[in-house]
């Protein structure tokens, strides 16, 4: 660095310790969040953790905050987008798998019978995300889900899936960083299928993304170190599997955690079980204009145990519709 | 913050960036190595991967380096500490199981026999981890290590095990991390085990600790959300899996990575066979005097492989004997 380079950066940096560039921290860290009671909720409970010497300061090593992804940072329907991402790896493979033709529930799938090829149930889906996720390097799937993310068209909205990430819940992840809080994905969803984007869209780097994951063999291809990608399930970061892949990957409690559905009451209770200050919040999914309206009976998604015990447990509950003055960011 | 802080504050941001604290970073980071090609090795990496501009630089989110532990950063001699914990606890839990008595190896344990206790081999060894690792709650386990950690007292030394790490390692891993890196222990010990001291010891926190673990189950104890550590095996971080599991909880190949066994021949395979600049380091035992000299035949920490391996990966031998000036902190 020249010395005027360092000069002017020096400038910089007093600017802002002597907080001449402080204006933006009186600024709206949640802009897109209707003012009431849910968003004072969120800040009412950042300033206490983060206030010196307040009885409920959270030393930085301790401020995790953990968010489920499908439903609470990004949508879930029509159907969880790494199903649309498997059903669509189906169609591209066939051609190398001439015996799908005549097997369920690949059948139904190259048909274009989604709800054929779902009545199977979870045997059926597990069979479909099995043979589109094994079988191949880990460098060659960031590949897959790299050209994917890039090119696939959410059907109802005509964009790219990596643009139904919700806008309010964006603000809330720049917000706990910027106090201090380190932010993890906490996902039923593929840990490697989510790393692809979790960085560029949430700002959630590799190492911070804890999922579901497949076994993976060590391997010399070519002479080449790789990691094969097993047919096998390894963990599965759901429901009561939350709270071992926090143990697992964090080994801190959090201090935070965010989720829209059954499969994050066990992460919920065990965030908020914890001594000291705790926060848990649920994405309740009101709004069927500008997205979708579901919860008790929903066949993703499903929020209904969670909600019944929210009032109880003292986790805030957000409208989607009332809270949210937009959804997505092209919505702003 | 005062405004009087602030100002002292700002200024001496300014020094620093200004580079008028800038001496420190003519002091040696590495003083209880031996000037010579080894430590030569080491801080020549780090200079090219941090050098902006460089041909090398590697941007500061990639900058990770991964140690294993049990050899590597603490002794492992005679046993690993971590079945000298077991032993210890076998003996602790004895009264509650009077079974124990006339059964091996539980049997030999008791009668102090060792040998005995692990002619049984791995799978001796496996039963008494299990019967000493699991069982209870993750919180139980982690107070039952911290009240060893401080009482228990390495045989040769008559000093706690954690004082047996290795004082130029330490310099290491501060050097690394004042380098921009993020330092990760990836060990075939427990990762519960290695958090409850790993970052008093190491400055490694919780989140960066990679190592071998147990199932979990959540459950409700008295109402309270509890994880309790199932006799089951979720995965060993060795060998081969060391690669799995730098993928697994990083998600990002490392730049550097030091071992000093044939369980770390993957790890630093993997590591050096990245694109770009890369490091692998060995830590051999050389030196009977000061600790213990150990090599291809040892029943703990075989060195063989590797060490034939490592002139043609370019990977850096370290002799204790002769590169490290003191080998414990409390030797320096």
């Amino acid at each position: 660095m020249s010395s005027r380079r360092r000069m002017l950066r020096s400038l910089f940096v007093v600017a802002i310790v002597l907080g001449f560039a402080g204006r933006g921290s009186a600024a709206d860290p949640l802009p897109s969040w209707t003012d009431g009671p849910t968003k004072k909720a969120i800040t009412d409970f950042v300033t206490r953790v983060t206030t010196k010497d307040g009885k409920d300061f959270v030393p930085p090593a301790d401020r995790v905050a953990v968010f489920d992804n499908d439903g609470t940072l990004w949508s879930e329907q029509p159907i969880y987008f790494q199903v649309a991402f498997a059903l669509d790896r189906v169609k591209a493979l066939a051609p190398k798998h001439p015996e799908w033709k005549d097997r369920e529930p690949f059948k139904a799938v190259l048909a274009g019978d989604l709800r054929a090829a779902l009545a199977g149930g979870q045997k059926a889906v597990a069979e479909i995300m099995l043979a589109t996720h094994a079988g191949m390097t880990t460098d060659e799937f960031d590949q897959v889900v790299r050209e994917w993310v890039k090119t696939a068209r959410h059907p109802k909205f005509d964009r790219p899936y990596t643009d139904l990430v919700y806008q309010p819940m964006l603000e809330v992840l720049g917000y706990l960083r910027a106090s201090g809080f380190k932010t993890y994905i906490v996902s039923g969803g593929g840990i490697e299928f989510m790393r692809v984007f979790a960085e560029q869209v949430y700002g959630v780097p590799p190492e911070q993304v804890v999922g579901s994951s497949g076994k993976l063999k060590y391997e010399l291809r070519d002479g080449r170190p790789t990691l094969v990608k097993l047919p096998e399930i390894a963990f599965i970061d759901d429901g009561p599997g939350k709270p071992a892949g926090i143990m697992e990957h964090i080994g801190r409690r959090p201090v935070m955690a965010f989720g829209n559905s059954d499969g994050d009451f066990q992460m919920l209770q065990w965030t908020t079980a914890g001594q000291g200050a705790r926060f848990g919040l649920i994405v309740h999914h009101t709004d069927a204009e500008r997205a979708w309206a579901y919860d008790r009976t929903s066949h993703v998604g499903k929020l209904d145990k969670a909600l019944d015990a929210a009032p109880k447990t003292g986790w805030t509950v957000v409208s989607m519709k009332t809270d949210w003055k937009a959804i997505y960011p092209f919505q702003k």
